[in-house]
């Protein structure tokens, strides 16, 4: 089993709304020194593979297919092996 | 100034919905070997500070008041010094 952690980015040529209503929070708040804020995501999940190269495959199609949009975003994922059977 | 990466992560004991509707999602594309699936939240700035002390303090005190709800979630942030001007 493998632990992915996926990060998809919003490319930096496309505004990020809600990194700019953070920005705005945080001035709000005080925090005056805070800038170019951007907010991403990370999906973290486990999948069965066989093998890495396997795994490889399915994590990218998963992000291709449903976790980022091709249009405005980016990603990149790490695997880690699980051994435990837990 | 200061590159801060703020991982927003909601605590392993509180539901995901955003995660069970990537899994449910996920189930639907025929993705069937992907389980626990969670979505956690990236916030990268930048931050004027003197020194690392001064940045650190900012930083915690940005993801106390703003970015992380105390209730549900956990934090953690990195701080990558920035020499350059631009």
């Amino acid at each position: 089993m493998y632990i992915v952690k996926a990060l998809i980015t919003r490319r930096p040529s496309i505004l990020d709304p809600q990194g700019k209503a953070v920005e705005q929070g945080a001035k709000l708040l005080g925090f005056e020194n805070v800038g170019n804020v951007r907010v991403d995501k990370r999906v973290v999940f486990e999948l069965e593979a066989s093998d890495e190269a396997s795994a490889t495959k399915e994590a990218t199609a998963l992000c291709d297919k449903l976790l980022a949009n091709p249009n405005l975003e980016d990603y990149t994922f790490t695997l880690e092996r699980n051994n435990g059977d837990a």
